[in-house]
């Protein structure tokens, strides 16, 4: 049991939209990602996704609105609801999902990483 | 579907040692909480503890040793490990949790909010 700096982290993640394993708990895993540009639009549909915001700030498109996140500020998107995160400069990133959980949801994309390729930092 | 910002929720939580619901995904609860002074010793015996310190820091204890926690660093105390959060001044608190732990774990306490009465803000 050791604690975890969520900046060393950080500091560790060299690749955009790229989630990294930080710890895993009761079946789900916390990630953390870097995000910069735009990622595709995808849905997950069995499962709601945790964003909180570390540093930076991003923002959520959906089809008909966006959400602008800042530093200290998080969003639940439900299951099943189309979405496309941007973040114009990098941004620092929390997520909280379950273990099975691809990043990209139903859509495969060049951006997607394999679920059994997501790494430990 | 809106975004949560921290530091309002923090605001609204008038009494430490009461975590307060600010979001559900996938069977867990994202919950805020106000730590000052020493909680009680206590064990979850079926659910891994996640603490993640928005401000100021914290120390967990554990019987053979301590963990101290400053803003921006987390822990994960794994089910079946005995252990009493402390903070000497007010520290705010994320906790990532099954919706259906109690706090004090297996241990009834006057600090116990059962978990029918934990309330959203």
């Amino acid at each position: 049991m050791q604690k975890i700096t969520l900046e060393e982290k950080f500091h560790l993640i060299k690749s955009y939209w790229s989630p990294k394993i930080i710890g895993e708990l009761n079946g789900q895993y916390i990630k953390l990602a870097k995000f910069k540009g735009e990622f595709v639009w995808h849905t997950h549909e069995d499962e709601d996704e945790y964003f909180q915001v570390i540093k930076g700030c991003i923002v959520i498109h959906f089809r008909d609105h966006n959400i602008r996140l800042n530093e200290g500020e998080c969003l639940i998107v439900p299951k099943g609801t189309e979405h496309k995160p941007e973040a114009i400069e990098e941004a620092h990133i929390l997520l909280f999902k379950p273990k099975a959980t691809a990043h990209t949801g139903s859509m495969e994309d060049e951006l997607t990483v394999p679920v059994e390729k997501q790494d430990w930092i």
